[in-house]
């Protein structure tokens, strides 16, 4: 059967994503993804079952669209980091979905430290590319989104987990494992009343990511921000303590690195972007003239759909 | 005259160091520097007074090797940063010297915003390279110190001042005005009783470089760092302290990059390093497996010598 599409595969802290390009698609522009379907990430069972999970997505997608998984060119999977390689093959040892990793007091239902993805892809598929979400999306936004034509530059998602990806003098920073990017951990603060999935104290993503929001207010990012822009003190208050937590982290990655951009996108952020997007700046403006001049800060430009391009990315 | 000999320039927060290295020596292993000549940093005048020193100290080392500066081939300057280039060429504007970039507070005597160093220079000599004090250092390191063979490393120095060079993927970080590495003046604490040199309050350098420990605790680093040694438990304590804020700041940089090594110079810590290199590694082992696995912090390779090193290893 002939090569029809490509899969993109978004594996979050919080929902996997699947959708489909089609294999003859002009590259220049941004990928027309159709037959998307979005299921929570699984998170019981054994290791194998978030990779039959995605598996399964791809197998429903294709047949949402009339066709089979055999007529799948190649996947692109834009997932949650970090990774790690016992058997020379990428496993996710991410965080947010491996409670094996830390989290087992935040409840998480499993005692995962890794698990396989590449191995039972390519056992199905005949190319396969893995990449750490952020720099999947940062491929996607420096070629479609807000990016474009930046040599030094970051995407920050704020989401389940706080995460980026960086490029200094055009090249996108790897690492040692593959794992460069995972600034969400870094510490800017001394408040340690808030675990990590990593099993740190009080790192950025402990104190801000959306699940942490959650953990130590009880309640949603989204209701939280709602509570702020109604005026209520506390909300705001808190909300003012999450961006100057982020903002530091992006402004300790603009002294690091000397960025001409940082965009961000994520869950929390681009449904809140008018209220959070001052209060991020205002970390950031006005410090350390001979790094943060010409600096900016901006939205992610594709939106919404940074997280399905940035799979896309991968592929297409 | 026959070209004889490299200049190399060592510009800090505290002192100018010049040193020369025979224009024939063989590259291969770290460069025979000799007639060092090293003065305290000038820090009154007008803003030419830096680069003035600058030359007629080249000029004395090399009437002191029996010649002139006709001699030298070419001129390696490693400066602490960051710099700008309001002409397109390069001038110093580090906090360390600049009183006017937001140190005024601390009684430094001058109201200087950048000083120039690139045109004075080129006008003297026939080749100039002038870069960060940290990346030169970085350079240096790869080459014949504690980093060679390593594509996933990074240089601190703590000193008067703290300054990173970095190398990820093989490649050095410049960043938009080749500024990267300032990591130095990030945030990783809540602690606001100290002002740094570029106008922050509480960034690591304001906490604890080699002039914020004068500071702050009225004392040299040495004294402090004897008391401790001697049993005084508030001494220890503020030891403690320093080394869980540039603890977490190379925590930050091995999450941030997925780093192999980082390599500890300057005259605060190399004086130290059994009492330092202990409290700083505890910040990073044992967390987020699967960046810290692997990874190693050690000694600068080149000890005391690194700074001039740096220096000839812009020109060597």
């Amino acid at each position: 059967m002939a090569a029809r599409w490509h899969a993109c595969v978004d594996i979050g802290g919080t929902k996997v994503a699947v959708s489909l390009a089609d294999a003859t698609a002009d590259p220049s522009g941004p990928p027309l993804l159709h037959h998307r379907l979005s299921e929570p990430t699984v998170k019981s069972g054994p290791p194998e079952a978030l990779s039959l999970q995605v598996l399964r997505l791809i197998d429903a997608a294709c047949a949402g669209a009339g066709g089979t998984g055999a007529q799948v060119a190649a996947v692109g999977v834009s997932s949650c980091g970090p990774f790690v390689k016992p058997q020379g093959l990428i496993e996710l040892a991410a965080p947010n979905i491996c409670a094996g990793l830390g989290a087992r007091s935040a409840g998480q239902p499993n005692d995962w430290t890794s698990l396989p993805m590449q191995a039972p892809l390519e056992d199905a598929f005949p190319l396969v590319r893995i990449e750490n979400d952020c720099l999947a999306a940062l491929r996607a936004e420096r070629r479609w989104g807000a990016l474009q034509g930046l040599d030094h530059c970051a995407y920050v998602t704020w989401s389940t987990g706080i995460g980026t990806g960086l490029c200094v003098d055009g090249h996108l920073l790897q690492g040692k494992n593959g794992n460069a990017g995972h600034a969400g951990h870094m510490f800017v603060s001394d408040d340690e009343s808030a675990l990590c999935g990593c099993g740190n104290v009080g790192d950025v993503e402990a104190l801000v990511s959306g699940s942490a929001i959650a953990r130590r207010f009880g309640l949603d990012a989204a209701t939280l921000m709602a509570a702020a822009r109604a005026g209520d003190t506390l909300a705001l208050q808190q909300v003012d303590a999450l961006c100057r937590v982020l903002g530091r982290a992006l402004y300790n990655l603009v002294v690091t690195l000397d960025l001409q951009r940082i965009s961000i996108g994520g869950s929390v952020f681009l449904r809140q972007q008018d209220l959070l997007l001052p209060r991020l700046r205002a970390q950031i403006t006005g410090r350390l003239a001979s790094l943060t001049d010409g600096f900016e800060l901006v939205a992610a430009g594709l939106g919404d759909s940074v997280a399905d391009c940035a799979a896309a990315a991968l592929v297409v």
